[in-house]
């Protein structure tokens, strides 16, 4: 394991600590949790936790499925009590870029479903301003090239995400536009410009979503709480 | 030919005359709209007039083709000239509501990639409010049944639009809830709030965006113009 691995898990490890007995926890995707999820299969099996989780990709339910942590899907529970997931670059409001991994749509869907909202990420992706970190959008495939140019007329530098030559498809197949802003002076009134946006089914903007973060640091995971 | 239907094409007669040579001219779908695409076919034919169609649906594609019309995807056009389209209903400054067919997402693809658009129909879509039409939201499906519990908490009277007992899908895959409001007393506010509802690909509200409505009256084709 490398030593950016150790960290990482120190910071599953830390976050399971508050998952609590008889909840339904939403399962996030990425390399800092899978290491949650696994230090979860631990608490399940060791503790005879008794949970349900709600995950935002087939990976992650296939690897709680077979460590032994029941699932099911969002449409399937009540509510959600915490959901814990990655993040690909969070500022120091607590606002966060999500979609790095194409999973943004799903994933907002089952943050905005969740009580509580954690992010468990290595120090690389905290930032005092949003934007070095491209900008995801997931767009209708009908019109998007029109959507494209409008997108380009604004000076938001848009990119289709492509994969072995062909775009990439969503869960819902949709396609990907990345915005390379560089910098996101005001996260609020982009989001809100976008969310206007015909064709554009959702960006990676996750604001006044996260109440809890925490940080891989070398000295040891580091707990943020948002003012929320 | 119904009476109903002889006011409808004398719509579409006089909704073609706006359509100027080597222009191109966004398609809509519904019956006025059939009959106007028929009088578009008809000055083809007789006076040799190039224009190039975009349809909104397959429907409306077929029957340009079999007229002699040629026509193209909205992602293979620089620009659309005028689109001519139907509305489920239109009040007194111009705002409509479309989606009734299950296609406003695409209709409203074409409607804002236009610089003009024109609305053609029968006078029983002409009301002082919107909101007694009931408003077509298309939803991701995956976290549909959560939104659906999200939109009846704010007294929305959600409906998930079903037909031979399966959920209706748009060309986009996706899934149409109906809203049963009533009245809409504030359509711009609706709009924004449902905007940025995760899970809300498009709703039907059509705002500031028709330049020109056509009303099928007993007296005769009426022109509407709107101020902008």
């Amino acid at each position: 394991m490398t030593h950016q691995d150790e960290l990482k898990q120190l910071v599953g490890k830390a976050a399971v600590k508050y998952i609590q007995d008889h909840t339904v926890v939403g399962l996030g995707t990425g390399s800092t949790v899978k290491f949650m999820v696994d230090a979860l299969g631990q608490r399940v099996k060791e503790e005879g936790l008794s949970i349900v989780g709600v995950p935002t990709s087939e990976r992650t339910r296939k690897q709680a499925n077979n460590l032994g942590i029941p699932t099911k899907g969002v449409d399937e529970v009540d509510h959600i009590d915490l959901t814990i997931d990655g993040a690909d670059q969070i500022d120091q409001n607590f606002q966060g870029i999500k979609g790095g991994g194409g999973a943004h749509l799903w994933e907002k869907i089952v943050a905005i479903n969740s009580d509580k909202n954690m992010w468990i990420v290595d120090e690389s992706k905290m930032t005092n301003q949003l934007g070095s970190f491209p900008l995801p959008l997931e767009v209708i495939p009908y019109g998007s090239v029109q959507l494209f140019k409008r997108l380009q007329e604004k000076g938001y530098n848009p990119e289709f995400r492509i994969s072995d030559g062909k775009k990439v498809k969503t869960d819902s197949n949709n396609d990907i536009i990345d915005l390379h802003l560089h910098q996101i002076k005001d996260p609020q009134a982009l989001a809100l410009e976008l969310d206007q946006m015909t064709g554009v089914v959702e960006h990676g903007l996750f604001l006044d979503i996260v109440n809890t973060v925490i940080v891989g640091r070398e000295s040891g995971p580091e707990i943020l709480t948002a003012n929320r």
